[in-house]
């Protein structure tokens, strides 16, 4: 099963994915929701975020190859920071660094876990975790994590939201401008998507909706303007950024 | 003008404060919104947050008497990270550390600038930035601030939100069982509300509801668990958490 929302005719709609349309549901995706009956056409309508989440916690160093390469040590424990709300992008949105940012800008390739009721596992996500790089160690004092990860639109997460996964069987690629970059798999994970969410929630209440990015692995690089950024992961779908 | 949100007879309203009452307004407190010309007893009624941030954002090193203290370098823009929504809490709350974290929790008393319309101020709140002291440095590699800063409950803000303060006038005291422990001004800022705001904003759209938390200056200290922490504001008033 697939969820997603869409904007069709200046009103929002969320439902399941069948072939090329959006089968309507109403009440709440987190318990199930209802179909309605009614059908739209995915080809007439604007992808929206798949969901509303609270926060998205998204890590840092969660792949062994990513941590071999960079001499990184295996943390003992799920390091993260957060991307606020103000940088959730849909499918197929247009992303731009502000003007007065000069720096690079990296895509970064992730699965995203959706949290769904009784801080369970609702299903699975494709994320691109933009960064402006030259933000983070900016300031010798203080590491900003937060702002470089926050820009709005800089936490592209869709097209959908998928049940019914193995998430240690899943790949992630991105692809720039239809060139692959990223191919790495879930089961490289230092943490995995379960336990992840166990630990995270000793500490912080996840809510349905609230979305925890995996972290990334090799082949991050730097956006042009311009660049057409995709990340897939199969069972789930692609994921399109347009960077401007 | 100071607006208020309580909970009463399992509803929850919003209003205008005036003496011991909640003067209940329908509609958008960020445009107002109507009186109804209902009253609730604050006294009969529970305080929640004052309004719903999608983002709280949070400032490290931001007054000049601490920075001198702790040999930090004035910095050239605002330095934050943010506190995620499950961190919240509201006046009287009780707040505890998960069992599992035996470090220090330190309270922070902050002056909280709310958001309105337009990216505008629309007024001020107490805030309590409280913090797990001990996670922030406990990876080498990686300083682990959002995690630190939002354990459920560990960001009070509130009680109210105070309209028509010059924030550079005010002052923050924070009291432990009511000795007092932090007492700093405002103006010794270095990055006003007024440049926090503006700063911020350029990258990070900032919505109605949402709070900076203006970072904290000297007097910080652990709680321990029984202790009544107050941040009071004048003009404002005081926020108080039950630190369990």
């Amino acid at each position: 099963m697939r969820w997603g929302r869409v904007e069709f005719e200046g009103s929002d709609y969320f439902g399941t994915i069948a072939g090329e349309e959006l089968l309507v549901h109403e009440g709440d995706m987190f318990a199930a929701g209802r179909a309605t009956g009614r059908r739209i056409a995915l080809s007439s309508a604007k992808w929206l975020i798949p969901c509303r989440p609270s926060k998205m916690i998204a890590l840092w160093n969660n792949f062994h190859a990513s941590a071999a390469k960079n001499g990184w040590a295996i943390p003992a424990e799920p390091l993260y920071f957060c991307k606020t709300p103000n940088s959730f992008s849909a499918h197929e949105a247009e992303v731009r660094a502000p003007a007065h940012y000069d720096g690079r800008v990296v895509y970064e390739g992730e699965l995203g876990v959706v949290i769904g009721a009784n801080q369970s596992i609702f299903g699975y996500c494709c994320v691109n975790d933009m960064t402006a790089l030259d933000l983070i160690g900016k300031d010798p004092a203080f590491p900003q994590w937060v702002r470089a990860k926050s820009f709005d639109g800089f936490g592209a997460f869709g097209p959908v939201i998928a049940q019914g996964l193995d998430p240690m069987s899943l790949t992630v690629t991105t692809l720039v401008n239809e060139r692959e970059r990223q191919n790495y798999p879930i089961s490289d994970a230092i943490f995995t998507p379960a336990q992840l969410v166990s630990l995270i929630s000793r500490e912080i209440t996840l809510e349905p909706g609230d979305v925890i990015a995996c972290g990334t692995s090799l082949g991050v690089l730097p956006m042009r303007p311009g660049s057409i950024v995709d990340v897939a992961i199969a069972g789930i779908g692609s994921l399109r950024t347009h960077y401007r």
